[in-house]
């Protein structure tokens, strides 16, 4: 746990150089547009700790698998998240000497990640070797309006001196992914070709043969004047660059201004790549520098609009969500079907494959409540698009028939992970795929999805189900064997609830999905049934003979779901009785002695309780949250968020809160020593969770927004917006009564508590908060 | 399966090259004297198929551990068998022309294995491209009697020419591990040194730093009379080589005898390494070849007066038993009690570390029977020497006061193996080395060990259980939770039968010898209980608890032992039901898939039934037997035996015998297709096992030995020698009667069936043999 960054509404801010946090600082500080992001790396040269990292949506690399014991069905490659041309680099001398904040002296350093309008800047006094001073200012984005491109401004004043200043801006692909498996580089050059101010490179991906152009364009201003300048090329392997030598005076402001894009070939024709990127950056910087920031600062204030959530009374978490808010932004935008939201965004390369079940259990639900209805679609439809290669992928697993297994991560739909009892097993993947369509339907009502794309998903996950239970005949039921739940610290057991529960909510699902096709629009329901090969009575029968006879996991004496069979077998001990010098088991413990034990990584039953909350009196939900809370060490970034909403629901407002903070500033604070890595993206979405569902209380049931909402104690307000359907609200909620602001859209109903209310089109309804009913 | 090897009751014979078998005749051919070893590789320049591998006992490489996905406690690095020097080596070029069978045409080849006196030979006629013909005759052997050395003769003549002879014999240390996880070569070279036909390379393993010299001598013959040369040194990194110039006329016979020693630092000062092997080879040399190879026949002969095995009337079982024997004494000698027996002996370096369960479970009833006591006694101390490592292992699972587990593979005590669940969770074996012991107490009555070695053991295996199980409230008696039994077709399941009832008899066996040495020695037991920090109160008193209150799984409906809990929710198949297509399953099926597959590796609860046989009435073995061996795929080669012996006790010969065949010619046929990689060495214990347990009956109760033996139908009769304390007995069965010959000893009583009969030393008793009630 660090606390070196400033507090700050909308800013994250460090003050002072701190170099042994570096490459955290670079992960906080990392910007992104949904097509192509970096690190907070330095422009200029920098010999110190950094992890340098260029990041283009959708390309990677399909590494050669490398593992101590080969098991049949592991993936033999798997793809990787690329680390990319860099396209920031300046090097800068003065007078010879190379500026290296390594090796020189540093003051006044301050670098601001500006959430509100969307830039990096960067500030310093630098005294060289020879006691030459400069003072140095940078400003960087990664354009949201133009989206292929970035562009950044570095300005230079020598304070003490006049001489010779070479700016040599570049575009460096020889880079290399830190965690390659053999030690290669990925990429081959292409093309390389320069111009006055001006240089291109064309990389292509070994094996998946991606190509992606980069180029870079500069001018140079002097005291915010443009400046003729003579620019000498360079050329090397995977390197263009252009040197320009400036004589500088003492107080004069020399700043190179640089545009760049990243072109790949996923969104042109190859032959097209060269000439686009030549007209790319002829176009912004036609618009100029200026204008681009400008249009940046607009968008990312109109997003905050419909994204933000205020928080009175505490800078810190203020300063903590919107950090979360503005990641998930900058990670997805939800505009190309082929993108998912990485676990580390554009801020590192640490885990191989783009996507997770992260994305169906807790992104969605934010770019539903944040972003129009289009967003959580296309994260839909990317995985009808990869059903093909779920089919195929269950058929390494002796699955057959139509039967799908989406891959545990995966970029292009094949599995990327190989621990056998995590890609094989950890299947409730699966239904969390499933649960996400009926989300999207529930939240958006946008029904015409299900026949569209939606069915022929949900049917291949049923099918997998189908197959993957089998008959007991010891228990008269179906069982499902060998199964790895969402906590991953019980590996290959027998009937995890969770699994079980939402299989079988997945035969319901395919069904009541098949007969709302068949009621409502037959010819593509008959067209369905011919894709598809679906035999309804066969199929359908087995589906309803499972849900009527699955096992599922329960002591009736203790009023719980079991997590799996055994799991009373277990020493029962609760977190708080371990001692600190055990924590975190993870790395304290062998992997045999945490899965013996009854500690629990993040929520299994109670996701379960979570997703299918109304199935549950609150009665058992307490029992349950009672039983398993305890024995969680919430090991997993995506744990508190889960435990948040359900104490929020039962009342528990203290633990809510204290588990909303376990993950609202776990990356600015460095919380698991990891952050340097890059940023936990996906368990942001589950931090916004914990304040919409959680201290909002809001739920969609029967196509009506229900909110119970709390301050946390330590709050004055919080305020969120939301698109519902066609209306953008803002729920104000303070101790007193909760406000409800229809900012856009018609007249809406409203459930608070047990009470409904009108909310009339741009008027707003206030509602005082008692002790509300738990509901 | 392949079936190119000659049958023939004393010899392996290769008639014809199989250039495309080749690395199969070279495991099957391998030789080896206990200390030293290598495959049956060409002495001459070979570019075709080949695995070139030489090896020294206790000689190994701590490799840094490759895995996928690191979990806590693994090992950071494991100890892998080293490929050693080639010391066979010569280069044979005959007017410029190097003989290389991969380049010439080769005609009468013929490599045969003598097992009755120890060596390997091999002739053939090569014609060159030149169109020179020669005939060669090579024969090699690893000394048994002077075990630091080997020697071979090679001999040529040209047929149908005179020319020039060039013979380079040379020693090559620049030697690669196949298997090295990161491409690294273990050995840097100390020193190298010429003399007149001598030469010496001393290496030195990275890491552990063990030295080794290998050194050579070798003179010269031509048509059988010694004769005088010149000898032109070569050296080069860790290479040394002596060239000879001769001049050669066709019909002559010109032989190379070459002696050569492998000296370890594990037996010598290093400082005395270099001049110890100049005397070793002074003193060999001085003995002669053909002394040598008399003395190899005459120990060989000696050793298989009390080691054979005698089948008459089928030539392939009589060679495959003779095969597994001649293997087994060629791996280990018993005399080194730092020594071990690798799963691949000295004939490859398939898998790191040397030890496995198979030792105690598989290995020691073979030596026991077969050698003096000493030997398998020293293989007992192995372990006790390991004690120290093995508590160190089990406190990095977290156990502590003197808890011990042995590693699932090792070398020196350290873990070798690195998949969570078999390193962390096989711990079974614990129960095999406690067992071990007992196996031998009852079998030599050797009670002494108890006190001098086998309590600090037994204590140390007992206290790891203890502490493995643990108290379930829901049961309300000991589980054991998250272990793999022996069949590795289940992982991480819980109170496996198997592990849960050898546990509980390792708590009681403990206490007995306690008891024992307490009531016999009380000055040891004293020391013992101090030297061991023992609390005899509440330890004994847990342990008893524990006995007391196992939960032991089992159907009673059924009457079977439960394989682990949950095991009848599982489709239950049988594996005549599988189709060929499928199997093995290891190869055609996902890991998922075997785990949740009824399906069983290899003897599991039988496994069990087969160590206690003596706790279970015929009837419960039987029903055990009836409900799992269907299910069994016997992917594993230790798997048959225990089957064959059950199976005989049934009385179910035919089946008996057909699991018998399964592993007897497993290397000889290839019949998995991986002798290749090196011989199943350990597997071939299993074997005889089933010959002298299964066939024979032999079982030791009450310190007498008991027979219940059977003729398979497809043979006349069969005979086995096996020593039984001071008497050598050799047993003869035909299916008429059984002949007990008492060659060596006192007089004894014999049990055979249900009666006891007296055998007066040096006489035999014959009973007859009709339809015998099962014991």
């Amino acid at each position: 746990m660090k606390n070196y960054l400033k507090h700050d509404e909308w800013c994250i801010i460090e003050e002072g150089f701190h170099r042994e946090y570096n490459e955290i600082t670079e992960s906080v500080c990392s910007l992104g547009n949904g097509r192509m992001g970096q690190r907070g790396n330095f422009e200029e040269t920098f010999t110190g700790k950094t992890l340098q990292g260029n990041y283009v949506a959708g390309v990677y690399y399909p590494d050669k698998t490398r593992v101590g014991w080969w098991k049949n069905g592991y993936p033999e490659y798997f793809a990787k998240v690329l680390n990319a041309a860099n396209w920031i680099g300046i090097k800068v001398e003065i007078d010879g000497e190379e500026l290296d904040l390594n090796r020189c002296e540093v003051a006044d350093f301050r670098r601001v990640l500006n959430m509100r309008e969307g830039y990096l800047e960067r500030s310093f006094i630098a005294t060289l070797a020879s006691g030459k001073q400069i003072k140095v200012y940078t400003k960087r984005f990664n354009s949201i309006v133009d989206d292929e491109s970035g562009a950044l401004s570095y300005s230079i004043t020598p304070l003490n001196f006049d001489g010779k200043l070479i700016l040599t801006p570049f575009i460096d692909g020889d880079i290399k992914n830190k965690d390659a498996n053999y030690d290669e580089k990925f990429w081959d050059e292409i093309h390389r070709e320069t111009a006055f101010a001006e240089g291109y490179i064309e990389l292509r991906t070994k094996k998946t043969g991606f190509h992606v152009v980069t180029g870079q364009k500069f001018e140079i201003l002097q005291d915010g004047k443009s400046v003729d300048f003579q620019s000498f090329p360079i050329k090397a392997e995977k390197y263009v660059a252009s040197q320009v030598s400036l004589d500088v005076i003492s107080g004069q402001e020399t700043t190179l201004i640089k545009y760049a894009c990243n072109l790949s070939s996923e969104n042109y024709a190859i032959e097209e790549l060269l000439p686009a990127a030549k007209a790319y950056l002829a176009k912004v910087s036609a618009k100029g520098y200026d204008k681009m920031l400008a249009e940046q600062a607009e968008k990312w204030i109109s997003k905050w609009h419909i994204n933000d959530i205020v928080i009175e009374g505490d800078v810190a978490a203020q300063q903590g969500i919107r950090f979360n808010i503005f990641q998930l932004n900058q990670t997805y935008s939800g505009e190309d079907a082929r993108l998912n939201i990485g676990p580390k965004g554009f801020t590192g390369e640490k885990y191989g494959g783009s996507t997770y079940w992260d994305t169906e259990a807790y992104c969605i639900p934010f770019y539903m409540a944040t972003s129009d209805a289009q967003v959580a679609r296309n994260l839909l439809v990317y995985r009808w698009k990869q059903l093909g290669r779920a089919i195929e992928n269950a058929g390494k697993l002796g699955f057959k028939d139509g039967a799908a297994l989406y891959p545990m991560v995966t970029m292009n739909g094949e599995e990327c992970h190989n621990e056998w009892e995590i890609t094989f097993e950890e299947i409730h993947r699966n239904g969390a795929i499933a649960y996400a369509i009926y989300d999207y339907i529930n939240y958006t009502d946008d029904k015409s999805y299900l026949a569209e794309y939606g069915f022929e998903v949900l049917l291949g996950i049923a099918r997998f189900w189908a197959q993957r239970v089998n008959w007991s005949i010891a228990k008269k039921q179906y069982v499902m064997l060998g199964v790895t739940g969402p906590n991953e610290y019980e590996n290959n057991v027998n009937n995890n609830w969770y699994t079980s529960y939402i299989a079988v909510w997945c035969l319901k699902y395919a069904k009541e999905v098949a007969e709302y096709i068949k009621s409502t629009d037959s010819a593509r329901y008959a067209e369905l049934v011919d894709v598809l090969n679906l035999n309804e009575e066969a199929e359908f029968g087995k589906f309803q003979h499972i849900i009527d006879n699955m096992y599922l996991a329960e002591d009736k004496e203790l009023g719980i779901y079991l997590q799996q069979d055994g799991f009373l077998d277990k020493e029962l001990i609760q977190v708080k009785d371990l001692a600190a010098s055990e924590r975190p088991i993870n790395q304290k413990w062998s992997w045999d002695r945490i899965l013996r034990s009854c500690f629990i990584k993040q929520a299994d039953v109670l996701q379960g309780i979570y997703f299918f909350e109304d199935d549950f009196d609150i009665d058992t939900i307490r029992r349950n949250y009672d039983f398993y809370e305890p024995m969680t060490v919430h090991e997993s970034s995506l744990s508190p968020c889960v435990h948040s909403i359900i104490a929020a629901k039962l009342g528990d407002k203290p633990r809510s809160y204290e588990f909303y903070q376990r993950s609202a500033r776990l990356d600015l604070d460095d919380y698991n020593n990891d952050t340097e890595d890059g940023l936990h993206i996906t368990s942001m979405a589950g931090t916004w969770m914990s304040v919409i569902k959680g201290f909002g209380g809001m739920r969609v049931r029967g196509g009506q927004v229900h909110l119970n909402p709390f301050v946390p104690e330590n709050w004055k307000s919080f305020a969120f917006k939301i698109r519902f359907r066609n209306n953008i609200l803002n729920i104000i909620t303070t101790s007193d009564n909760v406000t409800i602001e229809n900012l856009e859209g018609g007249d809406i109903t409203i459930n608070v508590g047990t009470e409904a209310y009108q909310v009339k089109t741009a008027s707003s309804v206030v509602v005082a908060l008692g002790e509300t009913e738990l509901v």
